[in-house]
């Protein structure tokens, strides 16, 4: 699994029980394959994985790997509290055809780095296959050092990470780091939509975009636009995009996206309870940036 | 379910693979009966509930409540990612015999208030148990704020709150503060073992303890001198515990008190992967405060 450019993420669609809805997700992944993205990111925070079982899992694996199958790879979320279940859930994923797992240190009682060392190292010996480790510090409340990363990366089977989007201002500085600290080859990526421009044009390998599960040609024009050098025309579709920014980081992307799916009549899902839908008023928020910006 | 005095939280004794050692369970839950403690807290976070299926929680449930029944009122651990699993996790504690749940609001995605009482609001009302709002933001990443204790404590089935054990010299404004939100009769309670003797003395109605889990005698003499109006050998009953209150905030309690019972060889359990045993220089130092203190 070669991570680079743009890779999607999409929401699970399902309903309040849980219950996948499988002809929606393959429409959600078939979009995706058809703008020409990377790879895509199933069952990822935005995708809702830690509050599917694993059967729920199951079902979303095999809908959206049955689609995507010759097309665009698969990375799929493996996280879980427990090391057993995260190996389980990454055998599974594997016997799915996933192109690689992602993990993050999901936890209760906080970890410690050895812990989740041990952790990662059991899941990417056990598990059968390539992983992208998950720092996720907003759901995981684990933060990896450069220390860490540098321990983890030489293992086999360990071949990216996928770090919160640092300020534009400091995203070299946290590139240099880890490049001082990982393998050559070893794939640096970040989420967080809002800083994720500022990244590629820093030398970030990848995106892992929440925007583009669901719109995936803007991912794809800011990713080309950076491709060609032209830094200018990537920062001009990046600031077009502010306002739908500005709600992933007051409401959360989960919940922005489950509505703009929604309002855009794409697919009829709602966030995992105790997560709410929006409310009225944040709803009309959405819509009204969504009909500025005519994202298709 | 009246909460009021020592409230115990033993560990649940497993392998690594999460198999509950009930007979050792039983013997946990018979030290406690005997010594006196005036509640059992089965499950907390202490217990290792999150990382336990459904169907390992049923295995503790009905091993406890057997030893328990007749003799000492327990509650159990509900908490669960999702709504609609804590509302089972509720109703097999009812069916097991448990006198109550306590509920933690355990995320991923971080919650909002309104998210946080609609969940506590379900369970409560689908749960069939009184519930204990258990508030414990080092692992939840949850906050409660006064205001959303006030909204929740009128809620039929809703009837006590475990908060964080604040420092000594604002525990009497927290009391106030909580007191004039919440309806007479409503249980206040603390958890953080070292500052849970200033709690009781400045009013709490219960102290959810995590050492009387495993050293029930310790937890019955300090409520003991409280109530005797004892407050310089409540003190001195606490002061003596220093040393393993300091273990506890180094290492965790989850990870001293399993060490505790595996040195004693009260029972041979492990924590729960990712979480490791304590390293040898760790457990020397536990041993060396056990020799010490004497706990018996």
């Amino acid at each position: 699994m070669r991570l680079t450019g743009l890779s999607a993420f999409p929401i699970t669609p399902a309903d309040a029980g849980g219950r996948v809805d499988r002809p929606a997700l393959r429409r959600l992944v078939a979009r995706l394959c058809e703008a020409g993205v990377d790879s895509i990111g199933l069952l990822g925070s935005t995708g809702s994985y830690p509050y599917l079982t694993r059967e729920e899992r199951r079902g979303a694996l095999e809908a959206a790997l049955d689609e995507a199958a010759g097309r665009v790879p698969v990375m799929v979320g493996v996280g879980a509290l427990r090391t057993d279940e995260a190996v389980r859930l990454t055998q599974d994923a594997r016997d799915a055809g996933a192109a690689g797992g992602l993990l993050a240190p999901v936890s209760y009682t906080p970890l410690t780095d050895d812990e989740v060392f041990e952790h990662f190292a059991t899941v990417a010996r056990e598990g059968g296959l390539p992983l992208c480790i998950y720092d996720n510090p907003a759901t995981t409340h684990f933060r990896f050092g450069p220390a860490l990363v540098g321990r983890l990366s030489p293992l086999p089977g360990i071949v990216a990470v996928k770090s919160p989007g640092p300020e534009p201002e400091i995203v070299a500085a946290h590139l240099g780091t880890l490049r001082g600290v990982v393998p050559e080859g070893f794939s640096l990526g970040y989420s967080g939509d809002w800083n994720a421009t500022e990244a590629l044009l820093a030398g970030a390998d990848a995106w892992y975009s929440v925007v583009a599960g669901l719109f995936p040609q803007v991912g794809v024009g800011i990713v080309r636009a950076v491709r060609a050098g032209d830094a200018a025309e990537a920062r001009r579709l990046d600031a077009r995009l502010r306002p739908l920014w500005a709600l992933f980081r007051e409401y959360s992307s989960l919940r922005v996206m489950v509505a703009c799916a929604d309002l855009l009549e794409i697919c009829h899902a709602v966030p995992p309870r105790p997560i709410l839908p929006l409310a009225a008023k944040a709803r009309r928020k959405v819509a009204a940036v969504l009909a500025d910006l005519d994202l298709g």
